[in-house]
């Protein structure tokens, strides 16, 4: 299987290609393609947003790659990613996609236009600790879709998105039909009080209330209040899902961390 | 004028009211009167849900007082905004609201009700460095009207909102109507690329794209970024204005600082 990495948001950091490259090679199952664009760098971005786009509508238009791989997260995918759906050549629609964090942007656009993606460990989770687990639970689903990488309790049609990335796709084109969905949310490095905002705002679209339910993945380097919020997480979620009439499923196993499990969007988990 | 002081979202520093009222004292042209809720405590929150929307409502009802004003931001309006606007009592349409930040949320939701709102300094920020004329400023305006005390280049209808507030309220019952707005944003402590992100979900919206022109206010306290963004506010406004057919009208005389102004929402500028 040939996976191509790209970079839509942020650069890639060279070792942990060259980690993930050396584990693929062991592997011997898959052949991964590390594109150029994943080492540019332009202020924030890794490289330009025409960079950014060229590189991965050069790779969602190649037809001898089997899975299109977003190398991490960070910030910038949304800013290509209208035009990256724009005149989807055909090769594009025999490919899996696979990202989270940032990359839940094209994540979003991308099933919106009938492709198949999913949520899950990139590149770069390989510097975390137990990083190379993360990455080969990946590689696993990409490969020969192990059902032991997904997340446990799925049920179709299921998403999972960090909760400002799905903040800050409502009203864009790249908002996913929720109807009947096992909706799983994730957070890093906000504080309680702008998870409890970004809730306010999420539960308050008539599309997330069409949610089967809502399921807390983890949330992750929360950054002291002051004074002490007052509650936690956990509560805050139940509550919003409580004012604004969606069932609360309770915990999802993902998250900003190596044990991050795969969520295919849509209609099949597999 | 009767202006009664509210603080739906954070709890007031005694001090501050302790300023204000002695500068209110010394003019001589209004009463102010802090209702005990301004120091309460719960978390995060001048008292739980419950105490801040009895102490919004109590004032909202209360037919002597002339205007209602929000104490201070921090985060907390928008989960009482909703059921404030519940069953309005008469004298409620009979005063005028004033805050920003945080209050964004009740604004929204006050001006979508038919009430009189503006966006304009509040009595904490007589703790900022020059704070003393903030405050003059608001009240000029709540007392008197003083057009000196407006941002110079409105032109009805308009609308002032921090970004990360009117984010969060797009999509919710607290959105006003931006046709042919004079749409003006500020902000304050968010690293360039999230307001970037804001820029994207907010000049997505139908109805922020049938605003006449967004105006960019101070952006203040802008944390590091790390690498640079790359651009500054100025240029991501004018960016995110340009890809969705919005004009950008420039600067405006708004932010988190002693030398904001005020801005009446809506088609009347007085």
């Amino acid at each position: 299987m040939k996976i191509a990495v790209v970079a839509p948001s942020c650069t890639l950091k060279p070792e942990a290609a060259e980690r993930v490259a050396a584990l693929a090679g062991s592997r011997g199952d898959c052949e991964l393609l590390f594109h150029p664009q994943c080492f540019l760098s332009d202020g924030h971005f890794a490289g330009s947003d025409a960079e950014r786009l060229a590189a991965l509508r050069e790779a969602m238009a190649d037809a001898s790659v089997d899975a299109l791989w977003f190398a991490r997260g960070g910030y910038g995918s949304n800013r290509i990613a209208q035009a990256a759906l724009a005149d989807l050549p055909e090769a594009a629609r025999s490919k899996v996609y696979m990202g989270y964090s940032d990359s839940g942007f094209l994540l979003g656009g991308l099933h919106r236009a009938g492709l198949k993606v999913a949520h899950g460990p990139m590149p770069q989770d390989v510097l975390r600790d137990g990083g190379e687990a993360a990455v080969t639970r990946a590689l696993d689903w990409l490969v020969r879709r192990d059902p032991s990488a997904l997340e446990p309790d799925l049920e179709a049609p299921a998403f999972a998105f960090n909760l400002t990335v799905l903040s800050c796709l409502l009203g864009t084109l790249l908002e996913p039909d929720l109807a009947g969905a096992d909706l799983l949310i994730e957070e890093v490095s906000e504080h309680h009080y702008r998870i409890d905002r970004l809730m306010f705002h999420v539960t308050a679209s008539a599309n997330v209330r069409r949610a089967a339910r809502i399921r807390l993945g983890r949330v992750g380097d929360i950054p002291a209040n002051d004074p002490e919020f007052g509650t936690d997480e956990l509560a805050i979620v139940e509550d919003w899902c409580a004012r604004s009439g969606i069932a609360f499923g309770g915990r999802a196993d993902i998250g900003h961390d190596a044990s991050n499990r795969v969520v295919p969007f849509g209609s099949k988990i597999s």
